[in-house]
């Protein structure tokens, strides 16, 4: 995709929306930890949420305010360093009264302000230092380039950079841009969605409309994805629409471009997120093909993103596809193993479930490189899945077994 | 169970079997590779196997000739160092062309040899050199100590030590004796089995009794247990009875004793596995309490035995409960998360889904021992279960990142 900007410094700002961050102390690297993302003359909201039983306050306040305000948002409110999740009560208030304090300086209503969280669980959040500093956060909004980088930096915690992607298309005589900036690099593998993804447009929609674009868009990109197997409490997704620039999404030609633009998007973030995650040093692009169904490779395709041993194989670059046709047998998936084909790296390693001589030193330097695609083939029908995983490296344990509690 | 021997030293050997192992030049070490358990005057026997669809070539001979000869079985035959795995029609043939030439020397039929295999998937398996070692592993046999733990030694692969219990108690006038030999430390995540688990008793015994009081033993020992999440090709639990010591399983009470002795086998091999398993450097008891049911308490258990963020935390003795609430949220349970307790070393750390102020250091220090009980609540039944399982180490990375296709 052409349009496609991944570059930091080439992002574009699509109309409506000014953004802001500070440090309000949650971190104890004193890092900027608040951001603000505004439109500044409201927006309609579609958002897709984590399906982990286990939910952060945040995520139920949020979900509660867009049903009541029927989809319409003034601005969001980020904090990283604690996802105020396993708080109880306690953890629902206070987000409460953030979201309350944040609409009265903004002269919105409480419901119309979307909060997030991110960092460790089980923390009690310290509301009275995000209030404290909402002045500070609303008196820095900008709607420059530089000021959404600044939002996509206070919302990282473990991530080494930020994300942000945008694309641009023209709608007859309108220009169309949408603006994504995402945060995650652990606990990566949506069931719905990634961590936290905000996708700004300057279209305008109704909020059912928007909402099935947005599932659409995420399917096959946020949510065909996995760092490390385990599901967030907090994961969010949230597009706002500001409707700033003429078009609308309730033209079919706009809506099929606008689609297709949203799915690059989203596409780049998930991209950036699985190169970015934990410890990882090869990202691994998986081919789930000839299912009898779409659900069925994605199931195939997690059970070998979630396998340990075929993820340290790829740590250590090795073309051990026994322990992926393994993986594949386990999955669930009633496959018959006499007609698997695996491929890596381009070369088949793997011939109807059996040994296929292959170049080994050539796999594994596929497998040694930034990148490498694997395919599997499971003789079963036509439907296809494109999977972003990675490998599992020791990096990974020394990152998650620091004594942090 | 104080009849209960876990010590090499001290294992006793039921009467009716003999041993033997000898290096056959399948390990690249030249370590024994090649090991033999015979049951003299033929043994009655039961077998439970991998769930895994991609099951290796051995399973499918053996499971045909459990079948075949109703159940009836004059040795087993091993090779470590290759898992005759995902070989295809060749592979089936060289397992064949094994056993109908064990049986010959052994004065037997093909389909009373019981074939096993452990070690890489998909490289052929050198038929031609387990078939020159046969004479001199039948020359070798023993039915002393020693013997048994030559077989012992002879199934490892990546294990650092032999496993095996035995216990014997007393059924009126006859002494039953039950000993158990094991190998496994990677791929572990049975689903009916782990890795390789031969059991040898003097017990007589029809073939349906002996399949129901095996299955009986092994779902809460062998089949509660996970290192790596990894289900293995190549599972199996073989149990053999020779009925050469007066007793019968057809007595209610030396059955019931005989339940007892044998879970209790199946346990201390189950621990032995767990403890030795790849790069590990602490065990986890986890009681899973207050499910619906039995299943639904495993998938709880087997969700936290399976997350990288939990295995990586207990890694670090990190007493991170907010990881294990969130593997709860995404077990597919559900759970209402304002119902579940966690407990570390006996601390109640998480209750009704909050945090609950505990003492962090007496958490870690639990968690930092060689073996901690971890205890979760989840308020919706009275069913339990108990699940042996393990850290994930940056050892456990090293082990299996090694370039060794």
């Amino acid at each position: 995709m052409s349009a496609l900007r991944r570059s930091p410094e080439k992002i574009i700002v699509p109309r409506g929306f000014a953004f802001s961050a500070i440090a309000a102390g949650i971190k104890v690297s004193g890092r900027p930890d608040l951001a603000l993302a505004e439109a500044t003359a409201g927006a309609t909201a579609a958002a897709l949420f984590t399906k982990n039983r286990v939910v952060a306050a945040p995520l139920e306040v949020g979900r509660a305010s867009l049903r009541s305000s029927r989809g319409r948002v003034r601005a969001v409110l980020v904090n990283s360093g604690n996802a105020n999740c396993a708080t109880g009560a306690a953890g629902r208030k206070a987000c409460e009264l953030i979201c309350r304090e944040a609409g009265y300086l903004l002269d919105a209503r409480a419901k119309e302000i979307f909060p997030s969280s991110t960092g460790i669980i089980g923390v009690p959040l310290p509301a009275e230092k995000i209030i404290a500093k909402l002045p500070g956060l609303l008196a820095g909004r900008s709607s420059s380039r530089s000021g959404a980088l600044a939002f996509a930096r206070a919302i990282m915690t473990t991530d080494t950079r930020p994300k942000v992607a945008s694309a641009r298309f023209r709608a007859g005589p309108h220009a169309v841009t949408i603006l994504g900036i995402a945060k995650g690099s652990g606990m990566i593998h949506p069931q719905l969605a990634t961590m936290l993804v905000y996708l700004f447009t300057d279209i305008s929609s109704g909020p059912d409309e928007l909402q099935r674009v947005l599932r659409g868009a995420c399917d096959p990109t946020l949510n065909s994805m996995s760092v490390d197997g385990d599901t967030s409490t907090n994961d969010t997704v949230l597009l706002l629409a500001s409707g700033q620039n003429g078009a609308s999404l309730s033209n079919r030609s706009t809506r099929t471009k606008f689609s297709q633009a949203l799915s690059g998007v989203c596409q780049s973030l998930a991209e950036q997120i699985v190169t970015d995650g934990e410890g990882v040093r090869h990202v691994i692009r998986l081919f789930i093909e000839q299912a009898r169904s779409r659900p069925e490779a994605l199931r195939v395709a997690r059970a070998i993103a979630h396998s340990a041993l075929v993820k340290t194989a790829w740590a250590g670059a090795d073309p051990n596809w026994g322990r992926i046709l393994a993986a594949v047998g386990y999955s669930g998936v009633p496959v018959d193993p006499s007609r698997v084909n695996i491929f890596i790296g381009g070369q088949t390693v793997c011939r109807k479930g059996t040994f296929y001589p292959f170049d080994e030193k050539r796999a594994h330097r596929s497998l040694a490189q930034a990148d490498c695609d694997i395919r599997v083939q499971l003789g079963r029908g036509s439907s296809a899945v494109r999977f972003l995983t990675t490998d599992l490296t020791a990096e990974y344990v020394r990152i998650n077994a620091d004594y942090s509690t």
